[in-house]
This record gives C-alpha cells, structure tokens and sequence, in this order.
C-alpha cells in the first residue's frame, strides 16, 4: 500500500516521546513516557488476570495516559493484595520520579503466574530504566529488548501514513511474546504510539479493528495469557486529527493494522521452538467469520504443525482442520495450495486430488514444505469471507522450553 | 461400584458374537459378527467424513447390524466417488463370505487421508481375517490388533452387571486411537457388543451418554478425526432387557458408562508420545457443562501438558488454563490439589497460595509430577458441576511421531 512507509528507528519516529529499557538476570523494566496522551487498550479475555491488568483497566478510564511501566520476568497474577499494593508501589515510584499524576501511568507485567513481585529487584531495574530514557533508535531498541522473556529478538515497527487527507503523521510499537501465548512466559504485551490526534474512544475502535486482524490472528500453542495487554497512545504531536465525521481516516486504520499485523507476524515467526513460519490464507469462505475460524485451525492444529517441522505435506490434515473448525465446507469444491516464496502449487483443485505420489505435484510440494515460510492457501467458492492467520511449526524445542522451564 | 464386575476375554464373553483379526504391514482387517442385532452409532462431527462413515451412517438407519468389517491402514477419505465404491466392493465381499444381506453389514476406516484404497490388499487381507473367525479370547485380541495405528497396545475391556432387577447382563468393546484424536493414524474408533435386549434408539440414548463422559472427555492433541466412530450392538443372548418403562436400567447406564470410561482412558494413557497419564477432576463448579469446559481445557494446554513432561508442578498454568475455558471462576476461592496414587498436595486453598519455593508443599508436588499417573483435583465452591478429563503429557516423541510420518 503505497501510502504506508515503514521507518527504522521505532519509537524514536514519534517527537516527544521518552523510552527506556534495562534489565538485571530476568527481570526487566521498559518505560514509555508519551505525556497526556490520548488513550485505549485491549486486554485478555482470561477470566484469570493479572493485578496489573485490573490496575490498568482503571487507569484507561479516563482516557489519557502519560506513561507506562512495564516490567517482565513476574506476571504479577494470582498475587491477591499484594498485588494490587505492589502496582501502586510501583506507580508512586514512576509518579515520583518524572511528575506525572498516578493516575496517568499504566501498568503491564509478563513473567511466572503465582508469584509476589520482588519488589526490591524490580525498583532497582526501574531507577535504572528511568535514568535512561531518552528518544534515540538505541532507546527503542532498549525498551523492546526489556520486555522480552522467552523471544529471541526484539520486535518493534514504525510506519509513516498518509492520510486521505494528503497529511501525514506516524505510528510506531513494540511488542514481545513468543506466541498467542504462553500463559506464564509468553504473555503478549504490546505497546503503540502514534502523533496523530484522535480522542480515546476513536483509539479504542481503530485498535480493536486492527488487533482483530492480527494479534487475534496468531496461534503458537492456543494457550492464552492472563497478562495479554495491547496499549495504544496518541500524543497529537503532528497537529493531525485523523478522524473526520465521526469516521477514523481509513488509510490510518490500514496503517495501524499494518503494524498489528507485522507486530504480531514477528511474534509467530518467533513462536517458543519455532523453526518455520506459517501462513494460512483463507478466501471464498461463507463469510469473514468462517474464514477466520478455518484459517485459525489450520495454524492451531498440532498435527499439522508437527507435519511442517517435518517438511511432511501432509494435505490431509490441513482438510481435516478446516473439517472440524466449525466453518462450511464443501470437500468436493475446495482448493488447497502451499506456497513459500518460490513456487505455489496445488494438492487439491476444486475438490480433485492432485498430490498423488510420484507426481511432479506432490514433488514441488515437499521442496516447498522445506522453505522457512510456509504458505497454505484455501479456496472454498462459498462466498466472499477471507482471512489470514499466521503461526509457526511445533518442535522439539517448544516441548524442552516448556518442559524444562522451572517455576 | 459392586453391581459391575470387570471380565477379562474381551469380545469372548459375548456368546454368539465371532471376530477377528489379521494384518500385511500397515493394513488391518477386523471383522465383528454378531448377526441381527439392534445397533446404533456415533460419529465425529468433523465436516470432511470418511466415505466408510457416510457409507455406515445409511446402515445403520435401519437399526439392525449383522457384522462390522474395519480397516487400518487407509482411511478412505476424500477419496469421492470410488471411495463409495470401495467400500461397496467390501461390504460385497464380507456380504458373500458370511451370507449376511449388505444393508446389514457397517464399515469403518482408519488411516492416511486421501489416497485411495488399496483394494486387493485390503481385500486378501479380509479373506485371511474372515478365515479367522472365532468366539476365544485371542479372536478378541486379534481383533483389537488389527485396528491399530499408531497405538502401542490392543484396548479391550469386557464387564458384567446386575442390573437393578438382579438379573445379569454382558457388554465388551474394544477401542483403538492414540488421542483425541490425530486425523491421520490417530482416528478413534470403538466397536461394543452387548448380549442385552436393547432397542438401536435405546442403544443410541445409552451410548450417547456414555461417550460424553469418556470418549469426549479425553484429548491427546485436539484434532478430530474424519473417522471416529464408536458403534455398538445388542444381540439380545442373555434374554434380558434392560429398558423397562421406557427407562435404561440405570445399572446397565453405569456399566456402559464405566466400559466406555475404561476404554477411553486406555486410549488417553496411549497417546502419541505420551509417557505420563493425566486425569482431571473439577468439583464445584457452576454446572456440568462448566466443569467439562475446565477440565478439559486443562488436559488440552499444550503448556501445562509439556509441564508434565517435564516433571514441573507448574500449576500457573492450570489456573490460566481454567480461566480461558469460557467457565466461571472466582480466583479468590478456588482450590488446586496434585496427586498420585501415593500422595495428594493442595498448591492453592480457597485463593491462598501454599506451594511457594522451599515449603513441603512444593516440594510433595515435585515428587507427585514424576508419577506415571498425574491427577489434578479443582475445587471451584461456586455450584454443584463436576467432570472428568483424561489425557497426556506433551513429549518429543509427540513431535517425532508427527513430523516423521510420511503420507
């Protein structure tokens, strides 16, 4: 889309906005400072949720944020009082230290489930964050990397969007998790801020439009967090509204969902064990819904997950998901292909096998099964639903991580 | 329960019930006679079905089954119209060989999907079980063998219950599955014979209960197959029936119940990969249905199961499992006990934390995860609801089975 710019750098993209990470063993602390800003978050759907996450549903009330504090390696969940006690500890600390009012300051954990904070630990980290803050790349980079647990790398995106107006302002985020996610490691916490003006309740639609078409649409293990949070700010920096008539700008919703989308792509490509990144895409479903329901399973199906660490084609069992995700089907109509960069080709086509052993079909598609980007495309001609879902393969690796792995 | 008594001999305690069983390499044969008995079935509710289900769904329509023929091996699925045919050509074999009418005889598949049947293979390999036929207990363990996949153990199990009347009445099954279930070497399938008088609609309201509580409570990875079928057969030997006043004997529910539950377990303990036998027991919960959804999802985290593997008392991840179930939850009062055969430990009691680091909770809970058999007792105080999952830990051998198995 030509109007989407993707920028280096991360958060240093958006003018003042303050970031910061630090770390001590695996315990770290990210600071994002975006003063009176504009605000709205999602949150998990577990009915198990950090005392983070209750804290900062009520901060987001009123709409305006002017900093976060995010710590990693504690989820602070199923910590009861003290919990609570050790959010506002925490908060007075931040409040402190760059006068901010409490009740601007949000709040987000990611770590081992049924734990007090150590609180010792986690003040140092945070003085040391705090003392850091600053807008360069490098403080970007810094406050990806501290949020991290079981990621390999660092996951942050910065675009640059011109409006249907013609103006242009920009959006930039940060994410970690090693899936749609690990209930104890793998927390998904995401963090976005934008310099367009638009008030809290716009941010609330535009964000879930986006986190429906993306974080939504990643699957590593299916397990999902009590921690997940995804916390958008806008701090109208660019003197740019980005609503009009009621009706965000639609080239900045394509924006903002370009940047879930390639946030949370990251994340399944860095899915816990993960030697392979998957993508199903959808099209020709009843309607969107189906499409998202067929497309989830196919990423979700343990088998089929196993079959691509093998490199194994295993067609069946992709039809097999589809089968049992709840979506319409009709076997006798449907085209299934795999693709990775190089070549496509066709197992199914309208229902009629074509993969037989010993055909140049089944051949193309074992080399493609070796590729690290593995593509499955589904076509069902019963109507207009697409979707897209990405995840990665099932390994030895995601066993010995959450196997070994000691509370 | 003292008025069901466990039998060994499998089918063999059926009188007038001959079967059998034969193999070359992957492909099996089972055959089941057990002529002009009432029948009834259940199958998956996956959307792509096997031709063999589709095929047996007809039959079974007019209540009546003489004989059952099974195939392992090729799972006669998306194999259109010649899969139809396939199965013709079989039931025409088995229907000449026994001098049973077609309309009477019902087929099963387990296997690869979408390749076609091998049909002289599998046809030599029905005459030389067809050949076999027999009423001895080692015709019951042939016929539990030729069914196996990926399965590492023949699963029969065979009991006898006084019903409410005091008379005695017989039922015997054999299973085979290595989950719940893999679409390709993994399909479920259970064949049960009773020597009660028993109406297909009674056998189908008996049997659907029973499945609930066993076949649908257990998860080895959360795929479904295209295949599962359980079907079951009451050809009225004993001269006793079970239903009076429209009612099953509520004995004769228990006992079919407790088959199925054995059954089911057998399978859950053989998952693929599996080293560790995992049982959930929720108590107190809101109503059955939420128990269901809770000790189910916690038998299905890929997490918690890889947990286990590892020998981690890691109970974070039952309660995030519990609370993204969809059931009612108040974290503040909910117990979470881990036994084994020798020991049982509360982690949590009613919202308090006990297994923190260096007490003798967390430790006896260390020493329970090494068990070959894992319960996990919940107690929620918020309802009468309880339920009972089954399954297995998540392994590399899990991973090594799907990934290196070959279409």
């Amino acid at each position: 889309m030509e109007f989407i710019k993707e920028l280096d750098g991360g958060f240093s993209v958006i003018e003042n906005l303050e970031v910061s990470g630090a770390r001590e063993g695996k315990f770290g602390v990210t600071v994002i400072v975006s003063r009176n800003s504009t605000a709205s978050a999602v949150f998990t759907s577990n009915k198990v949720v950090a005392a983070s996450v209750e804290y900062t549903k009520n901060v987001i009330k009123n709409g305006i944020v002017s900093a976060v504090f995010v710590n990693s390696g504690n989820a602070n969940c199923f910590t009861g009082e003290q919990g609570f006690k050790d959010c506002e500890t925490l908060v007075e600390l931040v409040s402190r230290d760059l006068k901010i009012p409490k009740d601007e300051i949000a709040i987000a954990s990611t770590g081992v489930i049924g734990r007090e904070m150590p609180i010792d630990i986690i003040s140092k980290v945070a003085y040391e964050s705090l003392s850091k803050l600053g807008n360069k790349p490098e403080n970007s980079l810094a406050a990806a990397k501290a949020i991290m647990t079981t990621d390999t790398f660092p996951k942050e995106c910065a675009v640059e969007v011109t409006l249907t107006t013609g103006e242009t302002v920009k959006i930039a985020g940060i994410t970690k998790g090693s899936g749609m996610i690990a209930p104890n490691m793998g927390t998904m916490l995401s963090f976005i801020v934008t310099d367009a003006e638009i008030s809290s309740e716009d941010i609330n639609k535009a964000l879930k439009q986006a986190a429906d078409l993306s974080f939504n649409m990643i699957v590593v293990d299916g397990d999902e967090s009590t921690n997940d949070t995804c916390l958008m700010m806008a701090n109208g920096q660019s003197n740019v509204n980005v609503v009009n008539d009621g009706q965000v700008d639609s080239n900045f919703q394509e924006a903002l969902n370009y940047l879930c989308i390639n946030l949370a792509k990251k994340m399944a490509r860095d899915g816990e064990g993960a030697t392979k990144f998957l993508e199903a895409n959808v099209y020709g479903a009843k309607d969107q819904n189906d499409a998202k329901l067929a497309a989830k399973s196919i990423i979700s199906s343990s088998l089929f997950k196993s079959a691509v660490f093998g490199g194994d084609p295993n067609w069946g069992r992709i039809v097999s998901a589809i089968g049992y995700s709840g979506c319409d089907l009709n076997p006798d109509i449907v085209t299934i292909a795999i693709a990775d960069d190089e070549d496509e080709v066709d197992l199914v086509r309208k229902g009629e096998i074509l993969a037989f052993e010993n055909t140049p079909y089944l051949e193309r598609a074992e080399k493609i099964m070796q590729s690290k980007n593995v593509t499955v495309n589904i076509d069902m001609y019963l109507g207009d639903g697409q979707a897209t879902a990405w995840g990665c393969d099932l390994t030895y690796d995601y066993v010995k991580i959450n196997a070994e792995y000691t509370t």
